[in-house]
């Protein structure tokens, strides 16, 4: 039995992965939050914003493990009681793209692991089909993927949230 | 009198056209749906979208009618009561924009004839003012006018949802 | 004691300033409301549409302040009871970056002659990451800046409103 799947969705500096945080430890009940973190620091300005993000976290008893493609073998390799968070999937995707994976395939055996595991999950995602569309190919593709991604994992969820300017808005189930 | 008048307003990959489609077909009663479709293809990826799109429709009885441009004479030459999709309103603008129309006159034939046609009217349009403000002038007076007609047809549907992940947004009335 | 404070957030062309505007008359009870226009014309396109924006507000009583950069200065000059609509942040976080100003004080000295000004005030930021990450080094910390502003200022607010296709979408308080 999996159980309960939440997606936080939303923009750049949205809020979105504070109010993941705050969401999946009202669910932890005692047991030690899981962080996976997918960012990569490939330059200053990306080591500067995950060091910000650990710093945020330190002192609340997460144990943080990087995961910036393999989510599905780090969460096999969790208790299958402890509570998950995901942040954020769209730098996974980012991270398949470059690596030239299979999209489809990788999307699919995440929506899997995530459906396998007993504690609750909680997974951020960027929105980024809102803009004016992209001259950039790759972006294109990415954007598409992007979509179809948050897509797939909307429809397992048991929650959706979209959140702006810190704020949620529920598009499915309840927080 | 006029029909149900729905707008589904979404970003790229949201799911808004096939929640726009399953909406549509929950208004046809039995009558044949028509698909009135503005894509034209002008790249191998345009014409692979395209092909998706019709595949998904295929085996759901829907008649297909090209209208890149001319929306009004293709509502005009239609049953009074048929069932219409018109996806979407965003590439029918960027045509007419290629075209070098006068985008408020059409904008506002258009909305007249959404008016007249007696049967139920589903148009999907992209949401394109969310990112940052396009470095090219092109690309930002076509943001300024797909929000302007957004707003006009927003303001005359009887119901506008916004589409994120798959999952509706009423903005106005009811689905 | 400070009065009621409504942040309207929205995309380009998104119908958020009539709102905005529409939601402070509400509230001026008979008071002269006030404009703090933040834009700053830099060329013949924003030119055109400061002064179209002017004539969609003449003759509805209100009186215009430019304040490009001193929001502070200028909420401080008010009469304390007066009606005040800060149309954009957006711009003004611009014209702060541009200036090369401590973002983060500028922001915090603003939400304090927020929470100082005794009238209603509403003011209208743009949503800008929900759009792929930009190519732009200077657009991404824009885009941090402005989402971290958004937040802040929501958090501080009685209200916060979401505006698409020119339909509010209340994420906070009521309207």
């Amino acid at each position: 039995m999996s159980g309960a799947f939440t997606l936080v969705l939303g923009g750049a500096r949205s809020g979105k992965s504070a109010l993941a945080e705050r969401h999946l430890l009202q669910q932890a009940e005692g047991r030690a939050p899981v962080y996976l973190a997918t960012a990569e620091a490939r330059d200053d300005e990306m080591r500067a914003r995950i060091a910000q993000h650990r710093f945020q976290r330190a002192g609340q008893g997460w144990q943080t493990q990087d995961a910036p493609r393999d989510l599905v073998g780090a969460l096999a390799g969790l208790p299958v009681q402890a509570p998950v968070l995901i942040d954020c999937l769209t730098l996974w995707l980012t991270n398949q793209m470059l690596a030239d994976a299979d999209l489809a395939a990788e999307a699919r055996a995440l929506a899997e692991a995530i459906a396998r595991h007993a504690g609750p999950v909680v997974a951020v995602a960027n929105e980024v089909g809102l803009g004016i569309v992209p001259e950039n190919a790759l972006a294109r593709r990415f954007r598409d993927a992007a979509g179809r991604l948050n897509q797939d994992l909307a429809a397992q969820a048991g929650c959706v949230v979209f959140v702006a300017a810190g704020l949620p808005l529920v598009l499915k189930g309840q927080m």
